[in-house]
């Protein structure tokens, strides 16, 4: 499967050190532009408060199969864990968005470093998307 | 960007009549099988409760900018709706890890269509993932 980049998020975090382990506690704003051939895709956006970011780990690694999570010592899958570095390094997040002009969304909530390719944007609905509990 | 998809899901959605329009809300149990030579990314899987789901809608329609959401009658930017017909088709859904048997897991949760290439696997965390309020 071949992916486009519809856009590209521009952030502050220009390293692998610059980013925060999850941008969820992060309160930085970050712009995503979306590129013009794909504009018409964002009508009715601004009617969302939380959107489904998916972007490219551009920078990531992808032959690995397991990591120590942060803060830990022991060997994980890389699908037990959320390291960038995996077969496929597709990016998820919820972030919330501040303020859309024309084909530019500024958001709050996405680590993603500065030049990260955009692959997708879905509107996060709590009642499909949250679950009440977790490990 | 290249994908390359780490295993396939099985379920009983063989035609897009057949799938429910959220699979949060079915019952189904869908099995998902990683490929030997992913297997190892695994490693503790079994120790999550809900699963991050990412696969190809590989049946989808690429082209397509806007849609008329299930329900509505005006158009809608496909970011601004969970339609799988979308630049990057790559659909995302919330499971419930049901058993895990070697590179086989069940779940309950997906409304992929049989034979959906899967491309990701992340552990679900509510603390990041989750938000309260939607619209």
């Amino acid at each position: 499967m071949e992916l486009r980049p519809i856009g590209c998020i521009h952030s502050s975090y220009k390293t692998l050190a610059d980013a925060p382990r999850q941008g969820r506690w992060s309160e930085e704003i970050v712009q995503l532009e979306i590129y013009a051939a794909y504009e018409d895709g964002l009508l009715g956006i601004g009617k969302h408060q939380y959107l489904i970011i998916l972007y490219e780990a551009d920078r990531a690694d992808h032959s690995r199969l397991q990591a120590i999570p942060c803060g830990g010592t022991a060997k994980t899958g890389v699908f037990s864990c959320r390291t960038p570095n995996r077969p496929n390094p597709i990016l998820f997040c919820v972030a919330e968005l501040i303020d859309c002009q024309g084909r530019f969304l500024t958001v709050r909530g996405v680590e993603a470093l500065d030049g990260s390719p955009l692959l997708d944007i879905k509107p996060y609905i709590a009642a499909l998307d949250g679950q009440p509990k977790t490990d």
